[in-house]
């Protein structure tokens, strides 16, 4: 039997790239996506990642990704969506052209990356699909409009496949990252993207019978 | 002194001019926008209002439409962002371009509406700014995933404007409207515009000391 | 036509007397009523209420209450469950006899309250029962087990009163008072009590078309 | 090094024998606890636990528990408190008598519980402390008042002690158990006790870098 397959679009030195090792560790081929491809190779090689090019806020670069992927990798078994872009700032200081640009860049982004990813899935019958989220996606904060639309879009996009595509058989599953995560440390103590993915693995090892749409994560001393 | 100002961007035969209604009764001058403006001009004269064109998914049009009514009628004390594009359909079946316009029409039109409001408002330290959400806003339904992300992403927009406005003076109100409206009917104890004016009059008379940011309607025998 | 008659359980001089005084503007006769009428009398004259007593920790009390107000007044149109124990403290420090009185008086108090009511209002097909809640039912924090135990369950009787009740003419509503009341106030730019008994009254005139079952409130400078 | 005691407070034929089974395999030494030690005893041998008895409507006799586990087993790194008492059927038609002792079992049992279970673990530092809760507890259904009362104060109990006891080192989980249980079957496609008690299980290996406080479970095919 071949190797399972699993793709990260949007992988960073961060939640992304510890949950790639995690994978490579437990069995996967794994596919690690970003747009800047010089600063994401020596990244994926650290962890036996394949890495790939691709631009999130273009719809075309996503549904390239994915044949690229699965020409090469085979059809993803497990897909997670991790970028957002952050605009901040007082609503009058906004550029609403900006705005446009991260909006479509977060949730249409996710869209295109669901639906690339449940062609592949819908088929086989089973698969899981991911999505990171933040506590922007259930607290819009002040100051912080944009990124709450962003977030609020994907989690109401992750909630609606959720119930699409769970009877199914695809698994999705949305992340509400709280708390500012600890870069450059493995200490599974503090907010690590090593003590994060932990949880992204135990999310894939749910049985069809028993599963989360939504789980929350925080260091035991963040307050909330 | 002089009558207070409305406008409403996004007016249809619904909620948006039971409420213009409501408001010109209550003595506000009242401006009704939306994209066609043969079909307004009767609506808004059965009312009493003004009507003015505007295209809620072109920014520039919106920037416009503030300008024709600070111009027409005086800058506004309240303002209601109604309009939102619907997509329905499997994930699969959904054209991801239309998804992106139907959400740059809801977000970005609630967005750049909040911008030229606030312009207007906060130099008064005053002022109201309603968005018209829908169920859809806090539970994303199967086969809905567009219409979840746009009307998830008004209702972070509003949470984050009502953090970041209240304390300047300016109510930010997001009601969820929960169930079909009864059209072409003035019974109150049905789920008809009128009846739902009556809540949208009844959030503009809060007291400063005690403000909804949101507000859940639904007739009595709605199942929730 | 006689006048309406409300009745409301757990009054002192904050919130309850405030909406007392509102409903007697209104038209209504009103009946208010707690453990220790020397205090109440005075206050009840105060806004032209008729005081009773009531012992909201036992169901007999309750029961009685609604006996005399029948007797006296008339069947209740409106009824109100205000009181609540506040029992803070690490977990460590409690009194876990002094929790159970308190959540009998807090959440068997409301239930048994709600049963009352609904027993002279069903008959009718309609009627108005509200619930004096706080942000401590929806979130509950560290040091407050218990106040959010008792809290968090009258937001639960009431959530499930609206659904069972409001399609036979009951309308149900909880309030979630976020933040310290301004006593001996009346300013309506502060979170004094008759900021706050404004939107009870609007609550109160909800046509059965469009009613709210959940009101949340707070100042403007509130920070949530 | 002693193995790590586990104890979990009404236990039955469902999720609290399953999780008692799954903790014996990783290791632990399990005690559980009901009110029936005849019926009990077979279910704990049959996964290798040791029964003991517990009324959980009394505080006296969940002190007591604890006592005698920590001398048999030694002080529990992980309690589950299970028991629920359920009560339905229409307000009026309600026995609030019977309510009452549904909520001291329901809410105080668990406060208790949670009382002696910090008691031996704040000492040291660390801990686990689970409540089974259910879709009752975030949403108050029709005819399900008590119920609800019962679900919504362990949810509120469990959230507040969550921030209360998560910065001192313990873990508090609340589980949102959505759907019927499957008795009587291990597949893992269904929503059965060996399905869920591997989220139970993930939970208390979740390191304290990247804790939940709750997470909701259910299968694949049950709308929500």
């Amino acid at each position: 039997m071949s190797k399972p397959v699993a793709l990260i679009v949007g992988a960073g030195p961060g939640i992304s790239i510890a949950f790639a090792e995690a994978l490579v560790k437990s069995g996967y081929v794994v596919g690690v996506a970003s747009r800047n491809l010089e600063k994401l190779r020596p990244l994926a090689e650290s962890v036996g990642a394949r890495p790939f090019v691709v631009d999130a806020s273009s719809a075309n670069s996503i549904v390239e990704l994915f044949q690229s992927v699965e020409a090469g990798l085979g059809p993803p078994d497990v897909v997670l969506f991790n970028p957002s872009a952050r605009i901040r700032g007082d609503l009058l200081s906004l550029d609403t052209a900006a705005a446009a640009v991260a909006i479509q860049t977060t949730a249409i982004g996710a869209l295109v990356t669901a639906q690339e990813a449940a062609r592949r899935m819908l088929p086989r019958g089973r698969g899981t699909l991911l999505f990171t989220g933040a506590t922007a996606g259930i607290k819009g904060f002040a100051r912080s409009s944009v990124f709450a639309m962003g977030k609020f879009a994907v989690r109401g996009l992750a909630q609606s496949l959720a119930r699409e595509l769970g009877p199914q058989g695809i698994h999705v599953v949305h992340f509400v990252i709280d708390g500012g995560v600890v870069q450059g440390s493995e200490d599974l103590e503090l907010f690590t993207p090593r003590a994060i993915a932990q949880s992204y693995m135990a999310a894939i090892a749910q049985p069809k019978g028993a599963w989360s749409w939504e789980i929350e994560l925080r260091s035991n001393v963040e307050p909330f």
